[in-house]
């Protein structure tokens, strides 16, 4: 529905809410884009922490209006790895090359260009070489959403073929009937999403509404997949279909991370219950 | 001095900021309403506290730009309270049926239809049943804000007198010339803000300058009535009438929770101090 | 590259995101000003802490687009202390009268004329007088943006030489060619900025790449000048130019503040190392 300059550009982040570095992404893109709108989707991705930064966008990126993604979790800032701005369908990307931006890349069908974002013309004189989010990223997307550049104007050319993947655990459904699976991200409230999807539960034999086993570590707990928090009381466990569509472990009212003793990566399985 | 579409919306929850929820919501309402204004009211509400989200809007409601109001925090997600949307006078106010937006729908005088938001066409289509502040509530709001969607677009009519209301103390004067009331908010400073008036305490003779007799179960303090914080040396307690036209009490440069060992809904009585 | 109004107006304070304190200042610009943008800065400078609050402004103002500056740290609210707007060849600056828009303003040339918002036309009505970043300084900053006020409407001239001054420790180059300084923000991550600069070192015979001695308290470390943070191993510490310009220690996926045990205003001594 959106159409025409500037695009909007959802901003994500580790920068945080206690200093001013969001702010002044959002002062530079201001002062480049005046009228562009821009969607903070979160600044609280674990410090440094890539894949967290990727999976929030790739949990977000259907939700968003077409146009500028501004995504730095860049724990390399100053390295050699490339400044990026990546083409879509859907519009442009704009982050360091570490793996950020893939997965949502990927789900938008893949990159038809990308472009190492080197022009002096679009970088921010700075002596220090430590916020490349405010010299060198948030203009570029800046001048992309207000239409004064386009991505060949931004630097060289790569080969989108060569950009740093990021490598994601798989969901295995073994020849026992059991799912295989791995923490992927746990949320503020304690629930825990996995990278099991419904179909892997269907393939084990296994349907809403029954009792499964779940496998953590040496520990085993009894859970039933249900439709929502509110078909179990109060501080019991459950698994449901969470918001992204994936299968999830959530107690009600509490924190599922803590009943069953899971971390961001750990190993999960999910077996019928006999 | 707003005039046409698209409307402000004023956000409210209790999402937090760690995870990218505010930011999706963001991003649904952006791409339903490009060019809608969103405020973002407060999404530190106490997770599931309606009582504290609904005294937030009330709070709020009267500095607050004619529009929508999108409110959420909706401990019942997935059971069958109706989503809600209301037309006042004022504006819409759009959010779960637990009381959320009983309050300050009052406080607009109340509303003249409500509606339940069931209209598939309005609702995004989703596996799970968690994030309904997403699927049915922002579009729900976004379209109202574009002025796409007239509230009977949303869904049945359903009788604006079997919403659920929110119950709230009520301060008295007793017949000993005391004041009882609550501690109905503590603010990240500590200052305590209670249900007493300024008329309250009038009515039981008591005035600006005065100092008065707090009571806090079994303790008791002597506090001064005074027109402002400079008033008192630094760390010293203090009562004043607050932001909200309400009777506080307050440390200056210190936390009155501390100070009076108090905790929201705390039983306060003022008396004269003889 | 703004032109026209309404401004953009840029807000900075100390109103943490708890409660709803920043969401209401929103309101009432957006009531006041329904197209103006406002960009939040922080809004997490320590309770009270005006330098803090200064030196956030000072950094950040390069980069916001020209307008107007709603800052308030404010801990004498109350009191007699002006509430002030700004007049500046970079637009407007509304504040108390506390020192806080003092480095901001002279980095942009100086005030050419100051005003205290007293007009009653300007100030919400209000029962209490503990939030006048609603009630005073939100409504001038709207006004301005707007450009339903200029500055002389919002109450009386007064003397720009009388403004409350922030002192400012400076860094100093001693006879032993030692570099006298401080910590002047320690930032979230834990990096330590100080009030030296690359041309405080080169006049102590100093420069890039060099190993110097960074003496706090009685502990001395031996550190080296390095260009980003990618130049040295994980865990080690670093003495880099920071995003401002200006020496900052740092460790490298740690803590500066810890491993030199250096808190805000600590005294920092930067020596060649022989």
């Amino acid at each position: 529905m959106n159409s025409g300059y500037p695009l909007p550009i959802t901003f994500l982040s580790d920068f945080g809410w206690e200093d001013e570095y969001v702010g002044v992404v959002h002062g530079v893109i201001a002062t480049l884009s005046p009228d562009c709108r821009v969607i903070d989707l979160n600044h609280r991705v674990p410090r440094g922490n890539i894949r967290a930064g990727a999976l929030t966008l790739l949990r977000a990126i259907q939700y968003l209006p077409k146009g500028v993604v501004l995504a730095v979790v860049d724990p390399g800032v100053g390295s050699d790895r490339k400044a990026l701005a990546l083409s879509t369908d859907w519009g442009y990307l704009v982050g360091p090359d570490n793996g950020l931006l893939s997965p949502a890349t990927a789900f938008l069908g893949g990159a038809s260009a990308a472009y190492s974002i080197e022009n002096p013309d679009v970088i921010l004189p700075a002596v220090g070489r430590t916020f490349e989010g405010r010299d060198r990223f948030a203009p570029a997307a800046a001048l992309l959403a207000a239409g004064e550049a386009q991505p060949e104007d931004l630097g060289p050319r790569v080969d989108a073929a060569l950009l740093e993947p990021l490598l994601l655990p798989l969901s295995e459904v073994t020849d026992k009937g059991e799912v295989e699976g791995r923490a992927w991200w746990i949320d503020t409230y304690g629930n825990v999403q996995t990278n099991i999807t419904p179909d892997d539960l269907g393939e084990a034999g296994i349907g809403p509404g029954e009792v499964v086993e779940v496998r953590v570590g040496l520990m085993s707990y009894r859970v039933q997949w249900v439709d929502t928090f509110a078909d179990v009381e109060t501080g019991r466990p459950l698994m449901n279909i969470d918001s992204a569509g994936l299968m999830a472990l959530a107690v009600r009212e509490g924190r599922a991370d803590q009943h069953f003793t899971l971390a961001e990566d750990s190993s999960v399985v999910i077996a019928r219950s006999d």
